[in-house]
């Protein structure tokens, strides 16, 4: 727990614990249009969390499933040219119905294909949060900053001024993942500081990440809030699974099942706003 | 234990039991043309029982995969035209050969996509078996019956006429899954009631039991036993894994390991038929 | 232990464990186009031994995501026109760069369309590992030799001049995995005997052991070394897996956990070569 662990936290925690029990009331369909690495663990951890996954990526099917979802969440980790159809398909009708829409630009920087599809992407979606790593969330500000590969060259902070400007420009909350999150809107950032070293391990925390930040967007409002609970939920999930994992298997099993099981006692021993 | 156990249960114990031990002797090929998320878990399922599992789509060598196999499995869960077309020559060439088909249209119902190529497989294949959830049931046969994205609105009770209509108009078994699950052959009805409700907290196990249950028809002539089979095999192995489980990780483990060690004594306590 | 844990097979050991702890510190990226069933575990496994996985196949990312990578993976597990292509195009950049080529011919032998796109890609891209098991192997070099499926059924013993005239005709190292895994550099053979029947039980094994290939010859200028320590890293894990796991889904978690857990001590106390 940190020293910061006073009233106003305490009422934090209450309002992600709410977010959480109405994720589990509601079951919110989440659709996801992502990667082929990432499909089998983020629609575990959708349902584990309490909401229900759609992965579909059909042009001829891509925009009705949005239309039965509450959420949409676009990860071009795999990306191919009929994918990157179908998430425009998809991200317009999200528009059109005032659905939350999280963009995860994975790898963005390592390629011109990945960056130009980041750019197309929040040029005619708009995404609600865009949620990254600090190097992938830098790309997209600066161009030719680069990355290595599908890792962060960055800490979040190291990033702030990038997030702010893609924040202000895009009009949209801006999600950095790292030791510390960053969950940033406009001038207003919050802080995350949940998680652990493990979590870099294991393929896909950040687009499981993304995910949940669609499932938390199902049922609040505020996007700024919803990204923030959702990195929070996240990261203590990690740290509940990494206190009983002798290794990145045994913490990928112990994950699904914390983020099942969490209790509002447990997320308020260890949320670190 | 059901107060069904009687004599007639014991012998049914004894025919899955065999099967069983058929599958593990015989180790059958399984073709599949299924979808992303659950490629890894089906395969994993389909090696735990004893089968071997094939995962192959390209239309340059899906009927050749298929003349190698001893049951095909075609899952609808992430479609694109490419694969409906594979699909398609895999379905022929089963049906030239004689072999066993399974069709499970998840999601059908959704969307208009998903709904119309399920009746053009079923159209042009006719599939030895069609398992799925209740809603999808419902939506082969009754136009405009929606589905609340992959998971069943309904029970299969609820479904029951449209079970038999579906059957008797195809020509095939249906199997239901649910929380007593129906197999249905005409208007002989068979039930399992094993399973556990986390087992609709981990993706794919609906997909699972189609994968399961074309190992199963590749050893059984009866389809209707072999699917029966397939689903009270499930069954017990997510009873056997609900017991140690602690949450859907630790679940989605212990079922493999339940699958793969099943025993004739734990087959005989549990089975619910 | 075997009875040749002599000096000689000290000095192995030490090799072994370098090039753990290069992998471990460098963090070589890995480029795989890899089948579909596989993707997460052998991005889990890389992630676990040390590497970073770098998973993309669109032709227009395919050439710049391998120019950033210290290795390159390819793997025809569930092959389709578009990914021959970026297989092409990712191969051709690796040789001009110097990098390191695996390649998995994935049930070579069960279809025409697999045994001609193994050829091609040897011919057009001369990878520096051909690693499968005995049959495919043998597929590789007598045509019609065929193979059930993706299993193998043949041990490596029985293919061994097989796999002495492929590394001979190609000019690279022929990895053949079975009980006891040969690798064949010309008339130079050498043998891991590590592993456990468990890992046949579990699907991608082989694509797993063909990823870390891709990380040790990342770290490593012989190929025939790098190949023969991959097999040896992947056959102790599984040895240690081995040891904890009731049945293949525990196994997973343990093979996971024991790659990225793994100390010296065990290397030397377990590795049979």
């Amino acid at each position: 727990m940190n020293d910061n662990n006073n009233v106003n936290n305490q009422e934090i925690q209450q309002l992600i614990w709410h977010d959480v029990q109405k994720i589990r009331s509601a079951g919110p369909l989440v659709h996801n249009i992502t990667n082929y690495v990432v499909m089998n663990t983020t629609a575990n951890a959708l349902l584990a969390v309490g909401a229900s996954p759609l992965m579909a990526h059909a042009i001829e099917e891509a925009a009705d499933i949005t239309g039965l979802s509450q959420a949409l969440v676009l990860n071009i980790g795999t990306l191919s040219a009929p994918w990157i159809d179908a998430m425009l398909l998809s991200g317009k009708e999200a528009k059109r119905r005032n659905l939350p829409v999280v963009l995860d630009p994975v790898g963005c920087g390592a390629t011109r294909f990945r960056t130009d599809t980041a750019h197309r992407l929040i040029q005619e979606i708009q995404p609600t949060v865009i949620r990254g790593n600090a190097s992938e969330i830098r790309a997209l500000v600066i161009a030719g900053s680069g990355s290595k590969g599908v890792d962060s060259l960055h800490t979040p902070d190291e990033v702030l001024n990038d997030a702010v400007a893609l924040s202000l420009s895009v009009g949209c909350v801006v999600s950095v993942s790292g030791p510390v999150d960053l969950i940033v809107e406009g001038n207003t950032v919050l802080r995350v500081a949940n998680g652990t070293p493990m979590m870099t391990r294991v393929t896909g925390m950040g687009c499981t990440a993304s995910a949940l930040t669609g499932a938390f967007l199902a049922v609040n409002q505020s996007a700024l809030q919803a990204a923030r609970n959702a990195m929070a939920v996240m990261g203590i999930a990690g740290e509940m699974a990494g206190q009983q994992a002798t290794g990145p298997g045994s913490f990928q099993v112990a994950f699904l099942d914390a983020l099942y099981g969490m209790t509002q006692a447990q997320l308020a021993q260890l949320s670190m706003i």
